[in-house]
């Protein structure tokens, strides 16, 4: 089956410093026409880290969005034209301080595919050097340092409610020994 | 540490039918101020469902924002007054027929919560009755049954890139005994 939607008319709405809104007119695979509200996004990058002490870092912030503060593994936007597995060096870099040589590519995901295009990576890495955060003076982040063996309990409360940290701890316990 | 950012000024570029755009400067914890850009939803609900011939429902849309079909857990828009499990169980029966009686809380998740307060809240089921799809003349959605055996290889291969989509795959390695 053919489910392409073609657009046939588009309106810009908003261009902004993170998303871009746009409204298209689509023709639909029975000739219909619908409306799509779109939100355009240059994507993200994560990254899954664990310590040489079997613990997996994770940073708290606070996110307008929801007016509260989640607890996530280190992530950031994609700046424009950087290569992926640098930006999620750079953000784990930046948010907890540790140096990563090499990354593996754990999965894409989307978060909203409904609306919004914003395409994240997660990477996973368990040879880390200890270094220094470098925030920005307006970045207010908190590092925890979660061990492995607590995660099930972690995932089980709820308590986790970001879809990449999700997505990244119940990975570790399926496929990293250790977390078992 | 109070990471709050106290809204001073908010301005509203879009209200849709899926979406509200608003952009609103902020008051950071060292008291300097900046932007945000925030997208506004009512929430969502997903289902995880398997059948009792040991596989799990997934739907293939069309999803606009990345010009391509996802393979996805049926899932949707929460209405507006809507009882989230209630959503739930309307969703399932509308995108592939089958009827739930009861729904398990598996988790909730906020998949984009840099700019997006959407809060998607997934359900797992595996006491299911058959039924007859009833999708809206502009909806276009194909039914795929997957054998739990073939999840793994699934996730393996990144072919399921929608992040509630991976949640409930690999919460059914974890905690679903069939699917071993």
């Amino acid at each position: 089956m053919d489910f392409t939607e073609t657009t046939i008319d588009r309106t810009v709405i908003y261009n902004g410093k993170i998303i871009d809104l746009e409204l298209h007119e689509v023709e639909l695979p029975n000739g219909k026409r619908a409306k799509r509200e779109l939100i355009y996004h240059n994507g993200a990058v994560a990254v899954c880290a664990v310590t040489p002490e079997n613990e997996v870092l994770l940073v708290k912030q606070y996110r307008k969005p929801i007016e509260q503060p989640l607890l996530e593994i280190p992530a950031g936007k994609l700046e424009q034209g950087e290569q992926l597995e640098s930006a999620a060096k750079r953000e784990l870099s930046e948010e907890t301080g540790y140096v990563a040589e090499h990354l593996v590519h754990i999965t894409d995901m989307y978060g909203s595919p409904g609306f919004s295009n914003e395409k994240l990576s997660i990477y996973f890495t368990d040879k880390l050097s200890p270094g220094k955060m470098h925030l920005d003076d307006d970045e207010f982040v908190e590092l925890h340092k979660i061990p492995l063996t607590e995660i099930s309990q972690r995932l089980a409360t709820n308590e986790i409610t970001d879809a990449k940290t999700i997505i990244a701890l119940q990975y570790l316990l399926l496929h990293y020994n250790n977390s078992k």
